[in-house]
Formats: C-alpha cells, structure tokens, sequence
C-alpha cells in the first residue's frame, strides 16, 4: 500500500476495465493526478475543470510529461456534450480542489445532472466512476443525494458497486462505479 | 464483464495484491476455481476443504492443469496453522459448496476464529479476501456474525475495505478485505 488504499484500487479498476483505443472525461481535472494516469492508457482524455488553477497546473503536469492526447477544457462537466458525446468512461472526484478555495466545490445538483446525462451517451460495457470525499459538510450531503439518485436506476440496465472503509473513523473517501450493461428501452 | 462483477473484482485485486514469492491460503476449496487462478500468480497454494467432493474435483482440475504448487488437505481451515504458519494472504469463499450438501455449510463461529487467527500469523502487508455471500439464510447469520467481529479490529493495525452492490435486488455476493498495515504490540 504505497498510497491511499481506496485510491490505489480506484487507479487498478481503471486501468482493468480501460484500454488503448478508448475514449475517457475527467469530470474534474483537480490536480491532474488522474488525467496524468489515464492518458497513457487510454486514446484520448476530455479534462474539465471550471478553475484555471487547476488547468494551469495539469497543463505544466502534461507538457513536462510530453502526453498528446490531453484536450484541457475551461468549462464544467455539465456541458461535456458540447465537447465530446462518445466516450467509454467517466471519473470524477468529488468536493473541493486540493490545496485550493474551499468554497468552490462539485454540488450535487450539477454533479447527478452530469452523471445522468452521461450515463445515456455511455456505450454497453461503459462506465461512469465517482470517487465521494465525505469528510467536509457539503460532501456529506453531496454523497446522501448520490445514494438516493442511485438508488433510482433500473437495475437491467445499470449495475452499481461500492467500495468502502467502513470501519475507519476518519471519515476517508468512498468509490462509486455505473456500470452500463443494457441500453435504456 | 465476462463474469460476476463481484467475483471479477476479487480476482482482480488478488492479482494486483500478490507476486510470485507469495504462499496463499484458500481456505475453502470448494470448486477449485480460486486455486485454480491463485496457483500460477504465486509461489505454493495451500488449499483446504473437509468435503472429499472438493478436493477430488480440485485434485483431478490439478492434474488436468499441470499444476506443482499446489497441496491439497482434507481438513478445516481452523486447523490451518498445523500446515502452514508463514504466509502472505489467505482468501474464503463462505457459504456451502456449489451442487454440494447444502446442510454443510461454514459457521460464523469456526470463520472468525481462524480470521482471528490468521491475522496474527500475517506480516504486515498480508491480507484476508472474503467472498460473502447473504443469498441464504446461514450466509446472513454469518456476515452480520462477521461485521460485528470486523467493528472490534484496531484499525491502527488493520484497515478493512467492503466491496458490494448495493442496489441489486437478488442479494449478490460481497467482498471483504482486511489488510494488515501494522503488527500489534
């Protein structure tokens, strides 16, 4: 366990379930951490972030990576459409921008919005993965409107699995994967 | 998904968590099919069952499969340390065996006991993987037996992470992982 353990395994799913010729949004670039780990894996990275911070910092992170498969995006994941409508995966990270302003943070409301839309552009076999940070308030509430949203998908149609610690104290973060396993009827 | 999401992601992590120095534990055969994937990913697979079905099916899968590393042992995996006391992780499949005697079941009261056990054989860095499976009445008993135990582990030794579908309707199987991060005092 050379990091987070829940990090570590949210990093292994992805590279199982991805490979080379697949398309992939960062819902949430934050600190380019996992844009830098999917571009190599993958054929191309959508990276939306609406703070400049985080573009300016992920733009030195692939520049000194040489990757050229990066497309950074200024504008929230809400309007991924306008960008890019076929993709096999989503990932977003959850909360405030490390290091950064505290009160500007994913809120619930845009984030299941997103996920909702992207679940209907996502092809058979795609997936959507949420890795929900509930140590600060608005974390806490952003995960209890997710789990109720969740709880709403047809079950033919989308598989969901969690992964946990649930017998830390310390509040540590939580993933969340949509598998698509049917199209809608 | 080729198979059961659930399943698929035990195997998957197993592989990530192991190398090929590593001697594992599959303390309940059953129908092979964990020994089976272990044997090539790692150094000696000490494999245990008190059904001779079992370890016949395994022994002749074994064979067919040109396996070396492999002992089978006919017997309890409470008795395991009488076999083998230096090991890297051990994994249970809980419930009764697939088209076997569903009388013969794994009981709450033996599991825990060699959990217990175990993880004060681990090194730090080992683990336990459980597949728990809540679809019949035994399966429940245990896995509410086995929460209550895991809520007693000191996680300053131990972090345990909880993989499951939450929204499924037909009560699939969930994975539990305790991982050793430190020995005790």
């Amino acid at each position: 366990m050379k990091q987070h353990l829940i990090l570590e395994t949210a990093h292994l799913l992805l590279a199982h379930h991805l490979s080379e010729n697949d398309v992939v949004i960062d819902a949430t670039v934050g600190n380019g951490h996992d844009t830098l780990f999917l571009s190599p894996k993958v054929s191309h990275v959508y990276a939306f972030d609406i703070q400049k911070q985080a573009l300016d910092h992920t733009q030195k992170l692939i520049e000194s990576h040489q990757l050229s498969n990066v497309t950074l995006i200024m504008d929230s994941h809400e309007h991924f459409a306008k960008y890019v409508t076929a993709f096999k995966a989503a990932i977003f990270n959850l909360g405030y921008l490390p290091g950064g302003d505290k009160d500007i943070t994913t809120t619930s409301e845009t984030t299941i919005k997103t996920v909702q839309s992207m679940l209907e552009h996502l092809p058979v076999g795609g997936f959507i993965q949420i890795v929900v940070y509930t140590g600060h308030e608005q974390g806490k509430i952003e995960s209890d409107h997710l789990k109720d949203y969740l709880r709403t998908l047809c079950i033919e149609q989308f598989k969901v699995m969690k992964i946990e610690l649930p017998y830390q104290d310390n509040q540590p973060p939580y993933i969340l994967i949509i598998h698509k396993k049917k199209d809608g009827s």
